[in-house]
């Protein structure tokens, strides 16, 4: 048994029906030449049943399924029953992309075996298109989204005519890695610890920063109230994201070319994650409007960003800013202007301080996020913001599994109480893909939100006076 | 909103993540003349989605998902999102009934959404016979097993050229046999109320006999006393079916001919219940000694029994009877001699009782139910039996739902903390349908007990001295 560090459990205790807190990626390939999606799917099932030798991180499990007392350990099992953990999926006629998130919105919603290590890979076939998804779902107390999707981009290669494609919990891929590059070798007690090193979700980042305690928030408070940006504590207004939630979730997704988003940029003369966050606040006014639902105040959006310069984005010193997303304003470019300033002025803030007070302010940003669990906590308190928008990088080449090319890169977060709706972005040198999920009941019709997402992107084209 | 009456909530009230309190139930269609599985598939998916007036029981749902100090109430949805509680599905290649059983056996293990009915419907296409899958999940605080068999049953017609196949919760099958059936019109107020009246599997007794509280348990105790049969206070042995489980269920199906059946009856002058009894016991001893698990004590079903007479189906007098199945017995004669005199035993005991000290008796054999969520019962009480084993009435004529013929219709029925196993048995006129669910991890290999009941079936057969 190894003792569970509080940053972990704490995903097993805040965990209930109504909130299941599993983290998931999508993945789409593309059946090598000559190959179905039906064939593409059989090989990847048997790839990964075949291998039986199993890196750690997949083995361990929660040593008791309840806390005793709050405290948790990890047991590690010693046999793995694959056919439980791959489940093989086909999509029912007429395989469009709408089936494929039924099928992902329906599975996100039920929670994993406590029983037996917290994760499922799902294979899915029947796209009308021919592709292939890889729909994965694990614990957040074993690793975060980003690292998951990191981990299973492990088991992808540049190379084309690679034919060595094998299961993501391969022991191979780490050895195979180190022998790559000594340097950046993970220590031998815990293979994947390098991947898991870097926590870069949203609510990885809230882990991270939650942990550090009251002490911490201490610090945060002081250093707030002495600088003359007090955001943190400005609270975001009530809306329909903000509620008590059921345990059913929905999944939407869509990307959009980098090169439309970069041209925008571009010509703003802003940051792509800029652009990303501009078209959600457009996006969530629209649905918002649609709804009747929007406040007079504008909602307030938690964004992870990087304290390194655009440019370094190996480091994993990261903290979270509170954006102003100016859903009040129906003038497009007013609102991008709005947005962008209260983001450049966030992280102007955050560049002045101390890395500790960085890491403070991100923590006080995020601390209502760990209080979300408290019975009565989310009716009475107003949230400190509305919703959690992530951009993370993807593979900047094209990729393959087993000459199999990866086509799109999703996210599946989490959602909680008090925070219905999770939007987290992977940009790939080709695509900016969205993903989106919400709870089913409260938030109705989400699908709309990408439609919106669309009309905002040739919105912000326009403001940029850039060809439709 | 409407009070919750405890035979009820006590199944809110025990279901945990490792303990769903669900129950459902797998029916096989052919598709009839010139229509293929996938069209047929399509066909109950567009009659279930348009109907869209739905019965009160559809619309019923706990007021609170959480109990306020153990209290609960339903309250009814006016709309019903339709859409998310019918489910199509396909299954993988080959499409066996291997992979509908793997199908059922993961939706089982999930967890109903609680902020909605408590009810999902998985329609399952892709048998490489053809054949369509209607898989049902109800909860048991809204409907017991049997009750739910029934339900569904309403939708189905004995005229294969009828075409007004409807979905199951359509209130015109209720008017429609009210005007039928004026004698045994269901009361205005809970349209179905007739249906649930007759609580029939085995836990569904166990909640009527519970609810019948501690008075009954100090009549059940002086009645068992005063008699000299204290079959009910003689603890069960351990076995690997009296452990805490885990939440991944193993579901495994199969049918046998009624005709077999009713031959080795015929030829032992036993009932066709002694035989599926016996098959049982056989192929559980069979199940024990591959796992190197048999007990040196005979294994103790409790089995439920009516209270009428053989040919006196109708009524709703039931209560449910210790058997010893000699598992220790490894003559299959001796063994079925054991096993028949102690159900007669027990049963002439119960025509002995009053009608009350039966019900008590029944109370008595399964009150641990109720006290197998209570944390550590499982762990430090020896078990009062080791599994049930009921026998449930099917349709006893060829039935079609809109012209496609019902094939094989198998209860999937509840396991709980110390109660691994459940074996319920539907009986048709042409078939005797097996269906076994079990806790995946805690009974490796469930399946091998379908074999084991084949051997067990060919054994009697040997035994009445029947052609095999």
């Amino acid at each position: 048994m190894e003792y569970m560090p509080v940053t972990e459990s704490m995903f097993l205790i805040a965990e209930t029906r109504e909130q299941p807190m599993h983290v998931g990626g999508l993945q789409l390939f593309v059946p090598r030449e000559g190959q179905t999606g039906t064939e593409l799917a059989e090989e990847m099932i048997d790839r990964f049943t075949r291998c039986t030798e199993i890196d750690t991180l997949f083995c361990k499990r929660p040593a008791s399924p309840a806390s005793m007392l709050g405290v948790f350990a990890w047991s590690h099992d010693d046999e793995i029953d694959v056919d439980y953990h791959v489940r093989h999926a086909v999509l029912p006629r007429p395989g469009r992309i709408r089936e494929l998130f039924r099928y992902v919105s329906l599975h996100h919603s039920a929670l994993l075996d406590r029983n037996r290590p917290m994760w499922e890979l799902h294979i899915i076939e029947g796209l009308d298109d021919g592709r292939v998804a890889l729909y994965s779902k694990l614990h957040h107390s074993l690793i975060d989204g980003v690292s998951a999707l990191r981990l299973l981009q492990r088991t992808l290669n540049a190379d084309p005519d690679d034919r060595s494609g094998t299961a993501p919990w391969d022991p191979a891929l780490t050895r195979h890695r180190r022998r790559r590059d000594p340097a950046h070798a993970p220590s031998p007690s815990s293979p994947i610890s390098g991947i898991l090193g870097f926590a870069g979700t949203a609510v990885g980042i809230g882990t991270q920063l939650v942990g550090i305690g009251p002490a911490a928030a201490r610090i945060a408070w002081t250093a707030m109230t002495n600088s003359d940006f007090a955001a943190p504590f400005r609270p975001a207004p009530r809306t329909i994201l903000d509620v008590p939630i059921g345990s059913a979730r929905r999944f939407a997704a869509q990307q959009w070319s980098t090169e439309r988003v970069r041209a925008v940029a571009s010509a703003m003369g802003i940051t792509i994650n800029d652009v990303i966050v501009a078209m959600c606040s457009s996006a969530l006014r629209s649905y918002l409007i649609d709804r009747d639902a929007l406040p007079a105040a504008p909602l307030l959006a938690a964004v992870p960003v990087s304290m390194h310069d655009e440019g370094d984005s190996d480091g994993n010193a990261i903290t979270a800013i509170l954006t102003n997303l100016a859903t009040d304003q129906p003038d497009p470019e007013r609102r991008l202007h709005t947005l962008v300033n209260s983001m450049r002025e966030s992280k102007r803030v955050i560049r002045n301080l101390s890395p500790l007070q960085a890491l403070a302010y991100g923590a006080a940003t995020i601390v209502s996020l760990a209080l979300a669990p408290v019975p009565g906590f989310v009716r009475y308190t107003p949230p400190q913001f509305n919703l959690m928008i992530s951009n993370v990088p993807g593979p900047s080449e094209h990729m393959y599994w087993n000459g199999a090319r990866l086509d799109g890169v999703y996210p599946v977060s989490v959602v909680m109480e008090g925070m219905a709706l999770n939007i987290t972005v992977t940009t790939t040198a080709e695509h900016v893909n969205f993903g989106l999920i919400g709870a089913r009941k409260e938030l109705p019709s989400l699908q709309r939100l990408l439609t919106h997402l669309d009309t905002a992107l040739d919105e912000l084209e326009k403001v940029a006076d850039l060809p439709g």
